[in-house]
């Protein structure tokens, strides 16, 4: 690319074309060309271990080198032997200046890692791809197809949440707005302890544009709502399904829940009927897809 | 109290005597003499309409008494119908009077009010009261006693989001410890979002003792450990239950583990198998609490 950047353009803004619109624009940087700190053992060592996850700088304070060195050690080799150039520099540093590149109160655990974000894939090219492929089968071999999808959910910690409880709980993508949403960052990677590495995160445009083509693909729309009648065990119709969260104190907005073809509640009890939206994910993730992988208990 | 002290020990530090041991001192702190500000409008309101909440200031923003204007007024009378010393003032302050006297980056929406830490109830006591009372008999009228225990959860906002957790499906009471938990405080109420003044919060000394009083009280210890072989639904036994989590890169302290009569696990998978511990105490207590109050679904 820079072979094709005429040398007097260095060192100024390059004019942005006619042909390039913002949506693209927008594309390219949420495809990773700013590199962000990621920071904790787990966030560090999930994406040390993720080919995909291309790494510069990864700093170690001593009481981490301890306890993670053979891991830590491992990992680089491995990255090495694909390719000397994805092995990030590792730095032996002090605890404090670990601390002096993160956000204040930050709890690294003496690992931070200087790396690019993800790239996200295509709603349609993710449907099309391993594991949620013929997802309309519903419970099939690889076990029932679930996508939560977060409407303007901003707190970057409870996105992280909902992340972890997803791929704890084995749903496919987390589907979110590319507005009033929080991109990936150090504090949504921390939350969701690694699972950033193995849950695709998606930023759509217009999201209820995206729950059309999750339904085309065969994916039941399922909007979780306090003033729903059914519970979630009620109407839960099963199959692919995706399951669709709104903010808390402003829930689903009218277009999202629209393009929903379900709405329903979890079980909770006034005077404090709301739960936190990670915690109201977890247990409808749970209801979803963490029973029906155990053998049944005395419950009906 | 100032009747008894003598003059002369004004200005300084009143020495303990040896009758006061350093247990009673706690209990005293814990019954609430050192206020703290709550804040946000969930935490404020439902804090204001707890008979149990003393309360001394209200600050309340432009914005926040537009919104919750006659709510509050209503609450303000209803507290001074009761006892004119039970209602606090009423201050009209702009937002940043609020913030100054919170923690940097204190979501309060425009609401703060001082007020002392609720009296934590004796074990015993809330286990002879209603709610609790007959709790063997399990699934009775009032439905399924269950209790959150947590072993050393060190973060008030995780704690506070168990909190709110436990009201939403029922839980009874949360039980922690005394040392390595956190005392009640604004962050803690505000992650509870109001639950603070329906659950009762108790700290005791002793955990594993703790659970002995309430498996003599006719409920079962259960402990969630991702090492448990059984899952929660395959090794709920029904009735009064103690739901035990700890810490999430501890766990179950050996002798709270030996306290427990069952270990269960949430059914999650591999490699990110572990949640948040608020996001483990939501599906854990939907599992417990949650379903057996709907109807049934097409799960089995």
């Amino acid at each position: 690319m820079s072979e094709r950047k005429p040398p007097r353009s260095r060192g100024r803004p390059r004019p942005v074309g006619p042909a390039e619109k913002p949506a693209k624009r927008r594309a390219r940087h949420a495809s990773g060309e700013t590199p962000i700190w990621l920071y904790g053992a787990h966030t560090v060592i999930e994406a040390l271990a993720n080919p995909r996850r291309r790494c510069r700088r990864l700093l170690l304070g001593p009481e981490a080198a301890q306890r993670h060195g053979p891991r830590i050690d491992a990992l680089l080799a491995a990255r090495r032997a694909r390719d000397p150039a994805e092995a990030p520099s590792l730095e032996a540093v002090a605890r404090g200046d670990i601390a002096r590149n993160l956000p204040e109160g930050a709890v690294h655990q003496g690992l931070a890692l200087l790396a690019r974000p993800l790239a996200q894939p295509d709603l349609r090219d993710l449907l099309a791809g391993p594991g949620t492929r013929g997802a309309a089968e519903g419970r099939a071999a690889e076990g029932r197809a679930v996508i939560v999808v977060l409407d303007q959910v901003t707190d970057p910690q409870n996105v992280g949440a909902v992340l972890r409880s997803a791929a704890a709980f084995g749903a496919r993508a987390l589907v979110t707005t590319r507005r009033h949403a929080p991109p990936e960052s150090g504090s949504l990677a921390k939350a969701a302890s690694g699972a950033l590495e193995h849950v695709p995160y998606l930023q759509v445009g217009n999201l209820a544009r995206a729950l059309e083509t999750l339904k085309t693909a065969g994916f039941w729309g399922l909007g979780l709502s306090g003033e729903a009648e059914q519970t979630l065990a009620e109407a839960d119709p099963g199959g692919a399904l995706a399951l669709v969260l709104g903010a808390e104190d402003t829930g689903l907005r009218r277009l999202t829940r629209e393009a929903c073809d379900i709405v329903a509640r979890l079980p909770t009890r006034p005077p404090i009927d709301a739960l936190n939206v990670s915690n109201a994910a977890a247990a409808a993730l749970y209801e979803l897809l963490g029973r029906i992988r155990g053998t049944g208990g005395p419950n009906p």
